[in-house]
């Protein structure tokens, strides 16, 4: 069993409009509603690849009710979130059908009450004893402390899990303090951390900085990881036309993967890669194909790389 | 009892953004959710003037939950809503925080049944019974038929109930020939009826077609109304900076007002434009505030004009 963990869940909701003018008023022809956050996508590519998958973080509300209606009937998924007392929130994508480009509305997300952040940990806690890895994935709502993913790491060292951090800004920051075992930034977020936009600079910095393993997502180019195997760069064969949404998610799946089926680093990386650019393949927005992946997983490039700073 | 028609409601959503750019990523810093579609907009402002107001047509799924939540406390207002499978539709509407200026994203609503606009027709003529006016409001639901707007003006001059339609398209230029006693567009919706951009001759054109009454609203510069009584123009003190979503609804509150306490056409015209002028003034999108609509209502400039085309 794997958890990941999505503190901050959404509704997501993709809007598709003919053309989108700033200050118009526009009819939408197509309405597209998903349960999401970054751990959410993570566990749905799990279950996809055969793994058992609890999903934990927090659901209120309508939105959390829709968002939990729809968790239900996937195969492999277990629905271990708690329950806050504001509404989940809901994030919009707007997709321009002109350009394929997407304009993104983030709600901030329910404060949670201080009651609420320790029924979490609580259910955190039990969770950890009957799984072999863990995913702390995306934004910190309102009321959490920015320490908590620091906090969640060190919770999940002391029971002896595996434990990927994937966030962003304060909460990356801080959490990368708690000695994650794989860290997995992209290229801002890397830049953010580390004060370099040299990828292979800071990657290694940001591993300095307590990570275990790094493994940074840096777009088309792949994945570069920074690890005590070894440092290597996995780039997908070819140059990928379609919508990246989702697909860092995908490439926390992989990586979670390969860790639980025990394979070496060069092969969770081809892992990682293959799902992440069969999600930018695929038709539907943060959706992979599985053919697509079964396909590309023999062509990702692995190029070990040398190790000195 | 007024009774106001909304066969498309929807669940109003505003976020505000710092500034809004297409194809990036924002982070909404307020989320405002209220019931709406023009005719709830109209049933809001009359049950603030003190009328007694009746909302029908249809509502599903969680959004029309949260909708109905939001009715229900409002002094003077009755919900008599018809339930339908599908979900209320969204509208979100995006400030931009540095211009004012908003970007609306309207969603097209569930598809209406046959056997649930069968239901809808049964409890709007039950409804006629005990009504002294109505107002038909807004777009039509997927499902719906095109001629549906003129099938109930029938209905209500059947019942001897004054009708107001405001609506636009296609459900316009079918409604008309339903004849309306009082037809409410815009100079837009007044173009696309007649092809005339010439308010006077189009506002004219349109009563021609089978309107008791037009008024047509043009925005900043006020009420142009053709009617059996006369012809007249009625316009704000002064020009007026704010936001105009929901002045149309407000004017039709306006003449709405007007019309079941027996005003003559001058003074339904100055309450109208009071209200209208009051809601573009007020803090809050949609909302009016009293004392600027009766501060206003004395000051509203009201021009005879010739009534030969």
């Amino acid at each position: 069993m794997i958890l990941t963990v999505t503190l901050n869940t959404a509704l997501d909701i993709t809007y598709r409009v003919p053309a989108l003018r700033p200050h118009a008023s526009h009819r939408v022809t197509e309405v597209i509603e998903r349960p999401g956050g970054k751990g959410v996508n993570v566990a749905r590519v799990l279950a996809a690849l055969g793994h058992e998958v609890t999903v934990t973080g927090f659901a209120g509300g309508l939105t959390g009710r829709l968002l939990r209606d729809r968790l239900t009937p996937v195969p492999g998924l277990v629905d271990a979130l708690v329950p806050v007392s504001g509404p989940t929130r809901r994030t919009v994508a707007v997709v321009d059908e002109r350009s394929g480009a997407t304009t993104q509305l983030n709600e901030p997300g329910p404060t949670v009450s201080a009651a609420e952040w320790n029924a979490f940990q609580e259910v955190y806690e039990d969770l950890l004893a009957g799984v072999s890895a863990v995913a702390l994935c995306g934004s910190l709502p309102p009321g959490v402390p920015v320490g908590a993913y620091a906090g969640l790491i060190r919770t999940a060292r002391a029971a002896k899990v595996p434990v990927l951090l994937d966030t962003s800004g304060a909460a990356l920051r801080r959490g990368v303090a708690g000695r994650p075992d794989i860290l997995k930034p992209n290229a801002d977020e890397l830049a953010e951390l580390t004060g370099s936009h040299e990828p292979s600079r800071a990657t290694r910095d940001a591993r300095r900085r307590g990570a275990g393993a790094v493994v940074a997502s840096l777009g088309p180019q792949g994945l570069l990881a920074v690890t005590p195997e070894g440092h290597w760069h996995a780039a997908p064969p070819a140059a990928l036309h379609g919508n990246p949404t989702g697909a860092g998610d995908s490439a926390v799946a992989g990586l979670l993967s390969g860790l639980v089926t025990g394979l070496p680093w060069p092969d969770r990386l081809a892992r990682a890669v293959a799902l992440s650019a069969a999600t930018v393949l695929a038709p539907s927005a943060g959706e992979f194909d599985r053919g697509t992946y079964e396909e590309l997983l023999g062509r990702v490039a692995i190029t070990e790389e040398a190790g000195a700073a």
